[in-house]
Parts: C-alpha cells; structure tokens; sequence
C-alpha cells in the first residue's frame, strides 16, 4: 500500500507550505488545488462551484455548468453537494493509489483512512497567523481586524465542511497522529525531522 | 535562561517514559513524582496529601501532618489547595532555574510560562491506553471494564486539577507546541527525531 500523509490545517499557519516541502523532501506526489480540477471532470459542476462547496460556503442559488451552458439551481442543492463529496473520495481513492502522497485538506484524513494515512494537524496562534498571511500578502488590502474576521470566517467555513463531510470534529486532536503548533517557527526548520516521525 | 520541555499525558499514553527517555537522550535532568516531595518540603502537608490534591481527588475531610502530628481539616480546605499550587509553583521555578529539563505533569507548562518551555502533550486512543496499561502491569487486578472506568476517571481528576490550576483546558492543542498520538507506537522509536523538532 502507497505511504499517504494528510496536511489539514488552520489558514495562515503554514500548513499548506508544510505538506508542499515534506513531499519535496520525501519525493511524495503533492496534491492540492488539483484535486479540484480532478473532481470536475469527474462531475457535471464547474471546478469555481465545487470550491465554493469544499469552501464551506455554498448558497442555495448558484451558478453551475451543465453540458457547457450555465443555470441556477435551488432545489436540489444537497444532492449537488453530496455528488461533489462521493466524487472528491473517489478522485482521492485514486491518487492514493497511483504513488506515495502528501495531500492538503479536503477531508482526505477522513476519507481515506482505509489507507491508514499519517494525519498531520498545523495550528497556530492568531496572531502568528496574522504575520504570517501579512508576510505573504494575503488580504493586503485589508486591515487588520479585517484580516482577523477573514481567518476566522476561512475556518468556520473549513469546520463546517469537514464537519458535514466526516460528521468529525475539525481539529479534534484525536483524530490526528500529529498536531504541530508553528506559532513563531519556520516550516522549512521543521520538515528534516519531522519526516523521521512519520 | 535553561530550556525547559513539559510533558502532558492522558494515562496510559506513554507520556511519562517519553518524558524519561527525552531526558536521557538529550542530557537533561527530569523530574516527576520528586516535585511532590519537594513540596511537601515547602509546606506543612504530608506527601500523600499533596498528592491527593495534585491528582484531582481531594477530599474535604483528610489527614495531614503538621508539626509531625496528624489532624483533620474541613473548613479551609481550598485555603489548603491554594497552598499547594503555590508551592509548586515555588518549586517548579527553582528546579527551572537550576538546569536544563523536562517536567512531566504539574501543570509545568502553565506554572512556567515565563520560561517560555517546550510544551508536549500525549495522548492515544482508549484502546491503545488500555494495551499499554496492561502491558506495563498497571491495574492488573482489574477487568476490561473497570480498566477503562479507571483511565477516564483519572484523566478526568487531571483535567479538573489542570483547570482549576491554570483557568485552562486540559489537552486543548492551542496550550501546547506539539501533540503526539501515540496509538500503536513504540515510544522509543520516537524520541531520536523528537529532540530535533523543540
């Protein structure tokens, strides 16, 4: 069986740079944004809605792709987003079985613990948080109680739907094998020991 | 200033041999049931007693020794507790000040925040907690059943003395560095790559 690590983390902890250096470092496949683009091929929907439903924050009226033309949908909202769901475990299914991975959110934990991932939880302080979406220039037009509401709401919206998605808690140490909290800490320091503990 | 590693664990997780080998491997002094005598130094209270109060099950009526002789309190029992924080307190900042170390429990990563420590937390599930106990020998009297009841009630009697000690949650991964899940780990094996990641 392929060797799977899973990245979740909160926004601005570094965790997305985090599994994107521990599979340079391994020479794992890395699996991100991708896995977007991998899910509407395998659906009817447009790679914007199905973000905006692994976002968290999907409305009951949005535009969607049907067979290149656009619509609105109202009703049958819930059985759009439990199709972009069984077509997000089955896009990971794949990967997982195509190589060794590191895979960054996407409930990938959860929905590939038959392959007994090592699950990898990255958290920081708010605040360390908030330097570090600034050195990056996330939100750099916003100010900074703006930038702090922007984080919260990115998380609310993560928990929600890995909430919905897993029916677990997101961020429940328990359902991680390691909770790294990098709260004024480089990831790049991190990473030539972290992958011993795997 | 010295560096300083605490050491939280749920019992059972192996937290104390992590504390003990991390010690070993990287030189530092360690402490754990020791505290307890050098606060009985620091008080009037028997060592049991201090221990009852440390473990989260004190009772309002106990003996303890003052002046060599025994006696019994009631009313001014939370006097008595606020007495035996403070001493730890006393006590785990001498021991900080004296070396480099690792402090399994008491509440060290609270009581020491000023010395800024490397805060570990340990922690497992049920099942593997109850392996590791029976393995070690611990409660080996007791059923499958009253094993169980007996590592929740322990951790809850932690989780209470940690609360009222420190106004924090006990095992929230927000008050530590770095959460380990040791399921179906030998801690061993983990503490050559641990030591690089404090």
């Amino acid at each position: 069986m392929n060797r799977i690590i899973t990245v979740s983390r909160e926004f601005g902890s570094g965790g997305r740079e985090l599994g994107r250096r521990l599979a340079e470092r391994l020479g794992f496949e890395y699996y991100d944004n991708e896995i977007i683009k991998q899910i509407a091929d395998h659906t009817s929907f447009s790679e914007e809605y199905i973000r905006q439903i692994i976002e968290g924050k999907t409305h009951r009226l949005y535009p969607i792709t049907i067979n290149n033309s656009f619509s609105y949908i109202s009703d049958s909202h819930a059985q759009m987003v439990s199709t972009v769901y069984e077509a997000q475990a089955q896009v990971l299914r794949e990967l997982a079985e195509l190589s060794d991975c590191v895979i960054v959110g996407r409930c990938a934990d959860y929905l590939l613990r038959d392959y007994k991932p090592f699950r990898i939880f990255v958290y920081a302080s708010l605040e360390s948080r908030m330097q570090r979406c600034m050195a990056r220039g996330d939100g750099e037009n916003l100010s900074e109680s703006e930038l702090r509401k922007m984080i919260r709401r990115i998380d609310r919206n993560r928990a929600r739907y890995y909430g919905d998605c897993t029916g677990q808690s997101w961020g429940e140490k328990e359902n991680y094998d390691l909770c790294i909290n990098t709260s004024g800490r480089e990831i790049k320091d991190l990473i030539p020991h972290l992958e011993h503990l795997l």
